[in-house]
């Protein structure tokens, strides 16, 4: 059933074994018209990226790792609702993800497996050779950042940190503004996490939001695993949805990177209050007992090389609007994303908001004007299939991601990072160059070419 | 002309002479009908407060001090239009105030001067036993933090910290929220002064506002010495209309304090460029050598003893529309100032934003809602009065101010400490505690009562 790419293989044999710096090393090797690929971890998010997969021509979902009944038996119905082959299933463990990189003919491998397993799944399929795409999350320690570069350093297996808000089509919109030069010089922005997910923390087991309150292994879907990290941790969980399109806008790693950051956690009451207060739950439920670490609101801020400052907010426990709170400022206007609204100097009336639509249609990204009929119905607005998208592009031409392990490397830091900061007060915490100074060198790359 | 108010100067005689801490100690004091004020500084912010109170019958204005010809024309002028005698003037160079002190039979003094005089104003003006009203600024140093807290321990006298957006009235409807329990506990706050001022800090020599890109010696108003203080220092130089409405909030100073700042500041271009691209400006203008040393956009992070955090946004040097930035968010919901909005658990459709309207109409202040149409046409919407109400009430029973020397040191300390950490790239700051222990039992005072 499966072809074998022995040529494909051969002609990655050197970067594989080259410890130099890849770099863009691959960008001869031939582009592949179709690739194979392994999804590990197909819970809710690994379906989507599947489900937009199996709709393309140009790969083939073959194996899938996951151990999860229910979640196995959703994904195979992907597969019988568009008429594909089914992929080969390991089920047999949480590791036998090693025996499908060890025995499929891959390409490329997606991952969007719990948090904790990122990185070793990361470390091992670029070990096998293999073009990396992983979901987000943030670290755990600074260390698992270096392994993940010293890993593609060591094997030059690419890995594509899968990012999607990069991709949300008015934060494209005011890429292509910040670029034309519409805000002048870029000097201080905002972005961040502000979502309710008290039900997505929380479930009844049987459903994968809401309707109880439990957490762990009597829950279902993230619950299991996601608001643990809520009971034993503090500091800015999840930073890539906003620190990811920032760091686009003032290019960070690639002439700037960032230097300095500090961290702050308020109180954490929301999630206990919603133990207690929901129907399901209450003061008697076991899980009022639980005491949660994560601060309701962590702010951080960051400093960088060229001067600009960061400011990204983390809001996961408490009622609330969904807002990713981006504001991008120069010295000739500001965007703010809760407002919808911007101000260019000389455009705008003097000290008065303009609404951003006019301006989000007459500067649609050229990927967006491109391909946005192929992105509907795609997950989050769209952005999903610009992601899906641009890995498996990237992965045919198995050339350097546009968001790549130095970007996922750094943005997964600031969680260590800031748990550190919070944990001793808001001490300013040094940023690691995982460049080791490339970032002076190093060419703007996301959303320049095809993605 | 003046009456001499022997009797109330010898009943308010214990509490100057006392060294022990004021603490409401002249609440028995009989509450006076008619004071007489002294204005140190009529410039634009003096006199819109002179304004004010040449139109009240229970205090009259009998002394100002401004060394300005042409401030003090249009200060004179007010008194004509409202045909009310002529306050003595002091214009004998800078340090006249204090022989008007010496020499005026006063109950009170507000000072309004250029940031530098505020301190040493008040404290002699509270060594002369008068209740003092201080316009807003930051503090130079923490030392001067203290010696406003000194001179009130020591003398009685007290101090109103004339922080006027506490009596803004969505501020006000939203303190009567928080009051209310709306926002549920409080975590997460934001405020600040977001302002475009590069009108303020340059003009044409002539008129306040605009019109060339001349600051110190050459310019006129404001921009004779605010300037100065872009030019030399870099940090949160203007903290109080932010964080004064977010003290009020979660009560620092009772029951309540800061205990940690860090403070981020991003390169300064906005200033450069307003003089290199203003018409009656160019590359050539010699202000076009001065190098900007405040940053255009500074942010401060502060953490409390009851674990709010609170950040506080300084951006006065760029093209923007004016905005206060205040948020105030707790386990129940939050307000948003930019976008006029608010979200309330269980009132509000869930993971939506309300707009603010008809809850700050249903919400409105008590006192906004006695005295909203005695503040018609005062400055800044009206909150202009509710200020000069405040310190007037205050002043005739010489009775604690609701914003106090305490607050003011608070307050004020925000921008030498925000100017450490900046100058240190964001290292954490110790917060001083300026009631040396006594913010355990002070109680809530702002806007309990008739102010």
């Amino acid at each position: 059933m499966r072809r074998r790419q022995f040529l494909q293989t051969s002609l990655a044999a050197p970067a594989v074994l080259s410890t130099a710096p890849a770099l863009r090393a691959q960008k001869n090797t031939p582009v592949k018209s179709k690739i194979n690929i392994a999804v590990l971890g197909s819970g809710l998010r690994g379906q989507s990226h599947i489900d937009l997969m199996v709709r393309r021509d140009d790969c083939v979902v073959t194996a899938i790792a996951d151990i999860d009944p229910e979640m196995v038996r959703r994904t195979k119905a992907i597969f019988e609702k568009q008429n594909k082959p089914l992929p080969t299933f390991y089920a047999n463990g949480p590791k036998d993800y090693l025996n499908l990189l060890e025995k499929e003919d891959l390409d490329a491998v997606i991952i969007a497996s719990p948090w904790r397993w990122h990185t070793p799944m990361a470390v091992a399929a670029m070990q096998a050779g293999l073009y990396v795409g992983t979901e987000v999350c943030g670290a755990f320690s600074i260390d698992e950042c270096w392994e993940l570069v010293r890993t593609h350093e060591a094997t030059g297996s690419h890995l594509f940190f899968l990012e999607n808000v990069c991709y949300r089509r008015d934060v494209m919109a005011v890429l292509n503004m910040v670029r034309q030069g519409m805000f002048g010089e870029l000097l201080h922005l905002e972005g961040g996490y502000q979502h309710d997910l008290r039900n997505v923390k929380f479930n009844d087991g049987k459903q994968p939001y809401g309707g109880g309150v439990e957490f762990g292994p009597k829950a279902f879907h993230e619950a299991r695993w996601r608001t643990a990290h809520s009971v034993h941790r503090n500091g800015d969980l999840y930073p890539t949805h906003g620190v990811g399109p920032v760091a686009n806008y003032i290019n960070i790693n690639r002439g700037n990177r960032f230097v300095g950051l500090t961290s702050m956690a308020s109180k954490a009451r929301g999630l206990h209050e919603y133990v207690v207060n929901h129907p399901q739950g209450g003061p008697g439920h076991p899980n009022a007992k639980v005491e949660f670490k994560l601060g309701d609101k962590v702010t951080t801020m960051l400093s960088t090389a060229n001067g600009e400052t960061v400011v990204l907010h983390h809001d996961t426990n408490l009622p609330r609007p969904y807002s990713l709170g981006f504001r991008v400022q120069g010295t000739k206007g500001l965007w703010m994303d809760v407002n919808s609204s911007l101000h260019i100097e000389g455009v705008s009336e003097a000290h008065r908001w303009e609404k951003t639509e006019n301006y989000f249609e007459k500067y649609d990204h050229p990927l967006w004007q491109k391909m946005a009929d192929r992105a509907v119905g795609a997950g989050h607005g769209g952005m999903d299939f610009f992601l899906v998208n641009a890995f498996v592009e990237a992965a045919k031409a198995n050339a350097t991601a546009p968001i790549d392990v130095y970007d996922a490397a750094t943005w997964l830091a600031i969680t260590p990072l800031s748990e550190q900061s919070v944990a001793q007060g808001g001490t300013l915490q040094t940023f690691p160059d995982f460049t080791n100074g490339r970032w002076m060198d190093r060419k703007v790359d996301f959303a320049m070419g095809e993605y």
